[in-house]
């Protein structure tokens, strides 16, 4: 059956990139794009129009527990199954900044910041897990045995700095808590859904600093060959997604396929 | 000077237990117990009364970002520097009960929980810090080298289910991803406030499996003797209190010492 593949958070940045990665690289397949404004999002649409039947656009804001549930029974309706989720959507703060002190620090910040990154993830696993079970495992390296193949996939975009064991400068209070706290939550996803049959790996992986609107207050701080076109970081991710199986799920990865610490 | 320290989160179960120790061991010492409703948490209003002049009950929901900034204004007011502050106050889920699979989570539960266990200790910090800075030094093992003493002291509680390398079971996920951002938050909060002078310490602790109502509903599967009392953990984890210097910021630590992975 050809492969459906689901990128939540895709108007912008890596998520859209996503969609065009894919779009070229499992040309008979499907994606569903979902991002919260469609209306809005006028590369994503023009995306869709030279794709033409490819591409379905949803509306989901991630923080709304009832989008990603009508979000699931339109892709159950239409599809009955899925293969890959990629959690693309996230913020560094309300504010478009990392905190840089405690001062900055505001607990509505760092709720609104979780809300996004963390809540807004584990809740897509909750309502699409049904559907990853029903995938036919279009992505990854399929293992031989039977028993240990997947039906689907949740890629968690996390980020280097959500890695506690790796944090030496400090900062970015709301951002870094909202990325660890996701790891913690692929790890569990990793876990409960690979006991079961059919099997949903769960992994993290972080994109390297990319050219995008979420790191542009940071670029000029950047040396040119260290921040990456979204093309480049799509597809080093794409090529880790090409490599997972049941012995890779659970852990966070960084964009040339090296094991993050927690 | 006498040392001051702060409980938060007093009313019941370890929290009230660490005011009980503080008083009996620092026994020329000040100890503001902090909880929601003061005049429902009937045992400390009666451990306060048995040492008269020694505690000062403040009503503080760590939900609320007013209620931590008044506290903080009336302990700079009243003491004017702090030496410890034991963020202890916190939930496995608003149900009472950690979920078990995907299909107990809620965004609201994850959230109500983040937000009491992770957002609470961290803007505690924001306002006490700089009180902090003005302790005396009164917890922990001062190094000879000035430089190198501390003025106060973070204590963090966290849980083991809370460390993501740890996690081989799953489940749990609102109280294990608070517990993991907590760390971060230690982590973070150990760095900036380890970079200034006066300097802060900040770790986190994991007291054991303890004899509280936050366990209650699993205890019957614990084996007795790993079930502690609130006395012996809280006399443990003071161990630790006592050891702390700047080379042991920073980090998360079990009960008996030993060094928890992130
Ligand atoms: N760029 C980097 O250097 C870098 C480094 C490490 C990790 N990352 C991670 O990579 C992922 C992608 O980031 P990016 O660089 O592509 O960022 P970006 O260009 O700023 O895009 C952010 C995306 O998130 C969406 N979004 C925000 N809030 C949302 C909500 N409530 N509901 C649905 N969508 C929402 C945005 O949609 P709207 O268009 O509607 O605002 C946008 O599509 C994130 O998880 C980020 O943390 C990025
Ligand atoms: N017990 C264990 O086995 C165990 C194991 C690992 C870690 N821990 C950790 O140890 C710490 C203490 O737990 P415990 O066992 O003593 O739990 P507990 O007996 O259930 O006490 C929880 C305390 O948190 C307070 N609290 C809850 N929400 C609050 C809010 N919004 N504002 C202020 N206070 C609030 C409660 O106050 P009210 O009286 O107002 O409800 C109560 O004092 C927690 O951080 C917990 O995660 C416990």
């Amino acid at each position: 059956m050809a492969s459906v593949a689901l990128v939540q958070g895709a108007s912008r940045g890596l998520g859209l990139e996503f969609c065009r990665n894919i779009l070229i690289n499992k040309a008979t397949g499907a994606v569903i794009a979902t991002c919260r404004n469609p209306a809005k999002a006028t590369e994503l649409m023009s995306l869709a129009s030279q794709h033409p039947g490819k591409v379905t656009v949803l509306k989901l804001d991630v923080t709304r527990e009832d989008d990603i549930k009508d979000a699931a029974d339109h892709v159950k309706r239409v599809f009955g199954k899925l293969d890959l989720i990629i959690n693309s959507s996230a913020m560094l703060h309300p504010s478009g900044k990392g905190e840089t002190s405690l001062r900055d620090v505001s607990a509505q910040g760092i709720i609104s910041t979780l809300t996004t990154n963390t809540v807004g993830p584990l809740v897509m696993a909750k309502y699409f897990a049904p559907l990853l079970q029903k995938g036919s495992g279009a992505f990854g390296r399929q293992p031989p045995e039977k028993a240990r193949q997947h039906s689907g996939i949740i890629v968690n975009i996390t980020a280097k700095v959500g890695s506690i064991g790796d944090n030496d400068l400090g900062g970015w209070y709301s951002y870094r808590m909202s990325k660890a706290a996701l790891n913690m939550a692929t790890r569990n996803l990793s876990i409960e859904l690979g006991r079961s049959r059919p099997l949903v790996l769960c992994v993290s992986v972080h994109p390297g600093t990319v050219n995008t609107d979420l790191s542009r207050p940071y670029h000029r701080n950047v040396p040119k060959d260290k921040l990456f076109s979204p093309a480049h970081s799509v597809q080093c991710l794409m090529n880790i997604v090409d490599s997972l199986n049941v012995d890779k799920t659970g852990k966070a990865y960084s964009w040339d396929g090296s094991e993050l610490p927690w």
